[in-house]
């Protein structure tokens, strides 16, 4: 990846009528990574799409890491089939498993990179013994599977939590944000910590015709207040 | 529908990268209506698609019936997404809910036709008391949300049951068959009673690349071999 | 009790602020039984009331036959509680016990009488290998927790067959029906095999001031509907 | 409300055949806040009082706020329904919602008042990132849903946390106390940072015959021993 | 196996401390076949034992058929292990498997014999659509997982019913019953339809010393009962 | 007990065909205390041994503390059946039981000695509340369930703040270790701060034929080790 910082356009707000072509403008108008939500109606009151989708962008050509985020409730029985439909970071709820340890693990034995993600009111204390487990800390800055929810604010104080955990271990441990970020707070989101940005609607909801410069255009502005980032 | 004998590819078959242009090739090569399989990792191990993906397909311009088999439990939240994302019929499993009558009616209610689903091994006694709350009656042929499994001869005797309750009711309720299903025995499948056919890879399996037509001898084929039932 | 046709008042609907007075009132009003109907929010998507009420109904000097519905699931922890609290009848559902020989045991042992509840679509295949355990056979005509809902008019025919059971087991059992039943149809409802009759707004609704006598004269009016019935 | 220390009876030690005139009572005594016990069968073995009981209450005349103590599992789906009763307060724990953030939020979207609950075992760190989503702070010092327990008296010193971080914060948060609660601790209680106390059989079992007084002298009592503390 | 009617002790009632040694008796003593009596502490409120001293036996040098009755819920996951650890039989209870045809498969996919297992209230309608797919069919005559009960008289009707399933079908289908056989009663179980006995009590409650004569006994009169049947 | 380090041996290695005379050999051996695994195939996938397996121990004669370890959830309804089979202490994971406080107060009112186990990623933060009602603390050093796995070392800075938690409290509370203890690190985990060690394969792994002996000289490596740590 040659940027230090990431952004990751949902899927989610994607048009699923063409979602590779989708996936593909919007990675040439300057994404990084594919943010793939999962749902089973469990964990969160919501289903939404599973490993066969995600094959299928790999089968269609791309070639960037996709980031499954597991909104799921039990974890391990999926994560292999995850594993082989292509994913590159599997992401969960450490909440969502009996064995935290036990699913790190799995997934990266599955040849993936693990993380954990922290709902809004999730102590970070799930990370004390796992921190050498986890390539990716995804703090959740709305709550996972409902809608029509904007950023919240407290979530800028536990990212510098997270970034002084993350830098005291010494590891190379992305810090991701998801929920509400836009280009007019993600300048203040970056200098709160976080290196990898999800954005759904911000980004699809741009270019929801055939013209893919209109993503770009977001993405850019987006690069452009990262850049002024102190 | 101009067909009394309905040809439903399921769409776990297709390529959900160009989904929208899968569905379109595949009613333009002759098939009348989409099955939908939904499930959700705690009915069957397995989670594949769910609202958003339907409402994806109606945007997309698809006008044909949409088929929602529910592989999920339990089944009443998600019922209300999915006739707002467009659904025709919903169906699901009556193992998967404490209130049948009741689930049946929540579909009616939210404007969609209703369906009971039967496993393999499941009674067909759950229809009973329901029978004028059904629109369809679906016999799976194949155990749900397991792969690579060939149709199972003994539901052609299921199937000539149903039948038989069927039009014992005089009601106009569609007998659905899902699994294994393919040239070389839709005419049997049809002569012992059913009259709308779940075909997945049998069609997308055919196709799979830019040439619609495939499909299109495909489900002729198939169509060839109903009209030689007697 | 004195009468072959028992009335039984569901206290779901009496005032639960007054509820002592309110059952007393509509005993003193010719109501045979009071029926009770619990539920937990899992079986149901509904919360009602539990042993401690069934309790102060006892310690209030109720002295009638207090038939309690579980609409709960598991249902063999709470049974010994509700006997404890005073209970004569104890219903559940077979969908909601792994052991329905052993719950409907259990009740016995606890010193209660039992029976079994049918949802609108559950087969009365249940009842096969247990008639000689149950006092109560219990017909749902309306989908148990939640609200606003009439007769299902399947139901006369579903009496009809358990009165056929019931008939030839020779056995002391009661049948009971639950749901829309009001002075214009209990007589087709008695007529159907019905013997026990639950009602809940047709008679609390009648008399919601400080006047019984509105009880009275709902509950002479079911009487003498039930008189006529052939 | 007029009384920086506010004193809650739970009605689960109530005459539940009379509640509406025993509620009265003990308002009528001094009381200033009706505390209501929701218990699911599921996350406590016992099953109480729902949503139409407290409603019953508000028709009765019950104008005090009513603080709606959730012991149910999971607690979305019912929050709504309390609302609409007329409850001023909804607390639930922590462990039972798999969003703390977004059903506090939910609560407060109903109109209500929201807060959290913590068993005598369950650390404070569930507070941190929701600290301005919550009205009041429960703890329980005694486990909820088990009978005959006396005061934990370590709760004592997790209530001085409580009461630290509360005031860190700023907020205008209650801090209540339930278990065990009698007039020869409530003083050390409130010393240790309480203003909210549930006392259950200590005042209902005080005047369980007519007289009204005996719950006056209960709680006069308690403010004799509040109004010492330091 | 030389014998038509198979004499099964249930290793529940034997010493787990010389587990090994008491099978090996019990067979030398005439035993057929190793009744292993699973429960997971979910399906039934009892746990007891699992698929490492399934193996254990099976590296004692017991060759015997080791017959492995689930009482667990779900079943699938466990399937194999028991596979891997040498069961002969595997059955388990329809309403514990979503799938029932399909945990029947896996288990002759596995290398066992399949089979299903009935409580006393289950109805055999359960059978209707895999008769070709179960090896065995056990009916409880107690209550699974509960102790202290006797031999339920109406299971004599519903052997006489499996018996005449079985024999309509052709199928070499054993006939299991499970739950207060003894001596005197084994001859009219035999004569409703059964050919496989468990014994727990009667059997290693004769012969808990180390005189292996005992066990020898009460099979050997088990044996003159069977052969005096009609 | 003798020894200020206790060596428990975990039956999960020995021989389940001859259970009692394992046992007596490694107690002869000089271990210390019998450590009993229980799984229940829901809290972990896996199912092992319960209560009567843990009674016939006692009944072959068995004297020395039998340390059961429940990886089951939930663990309310099994303690006191592990408490009449002669369990010695009773531990259990926190998130394995919605009322932590409760269920170690069960516990010690069946008589047996009460511990909370932590997974390696589970943080000690549940202990806050409950040092007072622990006699021991059980740390996983791999994940419960699962096998083939090797000692994590960051469990050894969890033993350090384990230990001084303990220390802190001045109570006499067991700090047991367990997964992946060997002859080789043994030292190492007694300098972090453990003072009891389940060992199973180190154990039985060594001894697996009829010459005791052979556990005796692990053991006593054990305690070499342990004699040489500072």
């Amino acid at each position: 990846m040659a940027n230090d910082n990431l952004i990751a356009p949902s899927i989610l707000s994607a048009d699923f009528a063409r979602l590779g072509e989708e996936v593909n403008h919007v990675l040439a108008a300057g994404a990084d990574i594919v943010h793939f939500d999962v749902m089973d109606n469990h964990y969160v009151p919501n289903l939404t799409i599973g490993p066969l989708v995600c094959e299928a962008l790999r089968k269609h050509g791309v070639t960037a890491p996709i980031d499954v985020h597991l909104m799921v409730k039990p974890v391990d029985r999926i994560i292999p089939d995850f594993a082989a439909a292509g994913a590159t970071y599997i992401t969960f709820h450490p909440e969502a498993s009996d064995h935290v340890d036990r699913s790190l693990q799995l997934i990266r034995d599955s040849g993936c990179k693990s993380g954990l993600v922290f709902n809004p009111a999730t102590p970070l204390s799930y990370l004390e013994y796992v921190m050498d487990k986890v390539d990716m800390v995804l703090l959740m800055s709305v709550n996972p599977g409902f809608g029509g929810q904007k950023f919240i604010p407290a979530t800028l104080d536990k990212l510098r939590q997270a970034r002084r955990l993350i830098d005291e271990s010494g590891l190379p441990i992305r810090l991701e944000i998801d929920g509400g970020v836009k280009v007019d707070n993600i300048r203040q989101i970056k200098e709160a910590g976080a290196d990898t940005f999800v954005a759904g609607s911000a980004i699809f909801g741009a270019g929801r015709d055939e013209d893919a410069n209109r993503y770009d255009s977001v993405i850019a502005a987006m690069r452009d207040e990262l850049a002024k980032a102190g």
